[in-house]
């Protein structure tokens, strides 16, 4: 007998028809001998109508209220759920965040888990309930509710698997598992058995709409066994390891994509120590986050400075970098907003080399001009024009073998 | 400077329009230099979308399940609420019913208030903000979401002033205050400046539109002065003072009715004691309520036994009491389900003899046929059938002289 979290997303409980669904299988995994602890998210649409009224009440919402705003969404899953199962004879009960103490940091909107008390749960499984838990949710010390930013269900999830030392966390998405890249753009994208956390973390544009990557981090960190797999079909999911066997691992897992990046660049600043902090710091003191970060050797003593923003954040960010460029005395600051960045990952590019030229010959072929490049012990970023996507991505998962029909390389 | 706890119900919070018409309201009596403590239901459809998700996923909702996915509505309220009073420069905090600690003993859906713990509220006062509680909702000692039932929010506006000793306690409404009788069926009636709480209690009928039932026996026991007003138009309301105020006390006060009675006749019972109980167990233990019950003098050693519950309850009840019947050897069960009760409310008719038959007269001068009459102190109730209900009432409001335009009698 073993002890499962398993975590249901939007879409898996958007309406009365899937929560049954929902109750079904939770049914299959209790028949099976298991307790189970179930975590849920908001039903699909509830989370963006609660904003919207927020929104025509008030420009910018205050954060305090706008998680007890957001909270209800998760509540009324809950509620459903444990409706549903205590209907079909499973004896269930349903927790908000505040009622299990999942006890958070008082950042309203993106607060951190900082402790679970699992002590009501534990006391429910020992009595062969199911227990649902309200995801996405906690309560910091002075017992304000606060929400742990979008996806966060997913850590909650992990976050109650690593305080119960659960046997198994299964986050069940509308996908079958982790991919090799996107099915949409390649149709032969397979399906990965297994893949590292490292591996998953640096997948994070493409896992990030499979599973949220905070979450990825806290399974690694308490070593949670994480299975990804899809609500809506039977199968084995892909199981994210958080320690890395060496035995049968893929040179490559996968190629990621991101099509919401912009570039921003200055042009001639002096090369000289503290200059990176100059430049990031005002763009980091607004809250943009920056992505990558590409520095070339300098030239004249003066060098050129590009990194990575989120395009929704490009008019900001380059309004800010004009002011700053202007004091470091640079020559000029430009910018594109029209740009993608896709990666290599695998764990297995470590001890072998050849794998970039490998990947730069492949775009080559292709007539594709890389624009950026950054590398990581298990991932090569490129930058390209957003009109190269499809062809770059379909490129390196061919030359890389990674279809259902290719031979392993 | 005083403390006043303001209650707006669902149609005054029912959109964003609304809500902000609530927080302009609430920094009005800010602004004349009082503090005030808020208390929302959830918006008007909210109760009933969530009914309907849970009817969606269970054809019974456990109870406790029930009262988690409810208690959102407010929640959701209150969010908003405090953050149209936040965007108007007003400082405010949201509170759930648990958050303030409104403690209930643990009736899923029909909860009692057993405590209130005010001091987060006082802190929150002490600095200026308004504070926001959601109506409707507490928490038992486990810390189970629990709900007050239907109009609950009234009752938790009253105790909290009561907890609070506020000076006074606003139920703002969509009509503006307690009228002599239904406008809608009598277009002279008039709007009550005060009335006790007694007489409020004996107008249920016709308050349990305005104001939960529950919420006046309260503001009796605590001594809490309570006003019914109008959210959307200015004007003083209708006092509901705690205590009698002999003087100034009008003979009547008002004219209420019930369309929602069905009465159901015992014929030919033994006459004996234990009989009261006999009829009426079974029904009390089918939760079924009761409301006037006539027993006349019998003859010939039985006596006929008549009751009236609400018209959902007619055939169970029925079922019930033919059961009951064949068990006592009664001689045949009546029933009628087309009957409407009208009562004639007021402290003056302790100290008054004839008011009884001046009201009999009047229905006479009608033609209504009474079919059953019962009394209490300060009221008088009578069932006719149906058909009669706006005559009567008509009937009834002129003839105590309680329109607009007539003199007090």
């Amino acid at each position: 007998m073993a002890l499962i979290v398993q975590k249901f997303g939007g879409t898996s409980v958007g309406s009365a028809e899937r929560i049954a669904a929902v109750a079904q299988r939770v049914a299959t995994t209790r028949a099976a001998g298991h307790d189970v602890v179930v975590v849920v998210s908001a039903m699909s649409g509830e989370t963006d109508r609660l904003l919207g009224l927020a929104r025509a009440v008030s420009p910018r919402p205050e954060p305090r209220e706008l998680d007890v705003l957001l909270a209800t969404g998760e509540q009324v899953t809950i509620a459903l759920l444990a409706m549903s199962l205590i209907g079909n004879g499973l004896p269930a009960r349903s927790y908000t965040g505040a009622q299990v103490r999942i006890l958070t940091d008082t950042v309203h909107g993106k607060a951190r888990i900082t402790g679970i008390d699992g002590e009501r749960i534990r006391r429910d499984l020992a009595e062969s309930r199911v227990v649902v838990v309200a995801g996405f949710q906690g309560v910091d010390e002075s017992g304000d509710i606060t929400t742990l930013g979008r996806g966060g269900s997913d850590t909650t999830a992990v976050a109650l698997a690593a305080a119960l030392g659960a046997d198994e966390c299964q986050i069940y998405t509308d996908v079958a598992g982790v991919y090799t890249t996107d099915p949409r753009i390649v149709p032969e994208a397979r399906r990965l058995d297994r893949i590292t956390c490292e591996e998953m973390l640096e997948l994070a544009s493409m896992g990030a709409k499979v599973l949220q990557i905070r979450s990825v981090e806290f399974a690694r960190k308490y070593n949670v066994k994480l299975r990804v797999l899809s609500s809506f079909e039977d199968g084995p999911g892909t199981l994210i390891t958080p320690e890395e066997d060496a035995m049968e691992q893929p040179l490559i897992s996968g190629v990621a994509y991101n099509r919401d990046e912009a570039k921003l660049t200055v042009v001639g600043v002096p090369d000289r120590p503290g200059i990176a902090f100059s430049i990031l710091g005002p763009i980091a003191d607004a809250n943009i986050e920056v992505d990558m970060i590409v520095q070339n050797t300098g030239l004249d003593g003066t060098t050129d400075f590009t990194f990575t923003v989120h395009r929704n954040e490009f008019d900001r960010a380059m309004e800010i970098l004009r002011r700053t460029a202007a004091d470091l005395g640079a020559r000029e600051v430009t910018g594109d907003n029209r740009i993608v960045k896709i990666s290599l990952v695998g764990v297995g590019m470590r001890s072998h080399a050849g794998i970039a030229s490998r990947m730069f010959g492949a775009l080559a072929d292709e007539t594709i001009n890389i624009q950026m490049i950054s590398t990581s012990e298990i991932k090569i970023s490129i930058v390209v024009d957003e009109k190269y996507l499809e062809l770059g991505v379909r490129a390196l998962h061919s030359a890389f073998g990674l279809g259902q029909n290719d031979l392993a390389s």
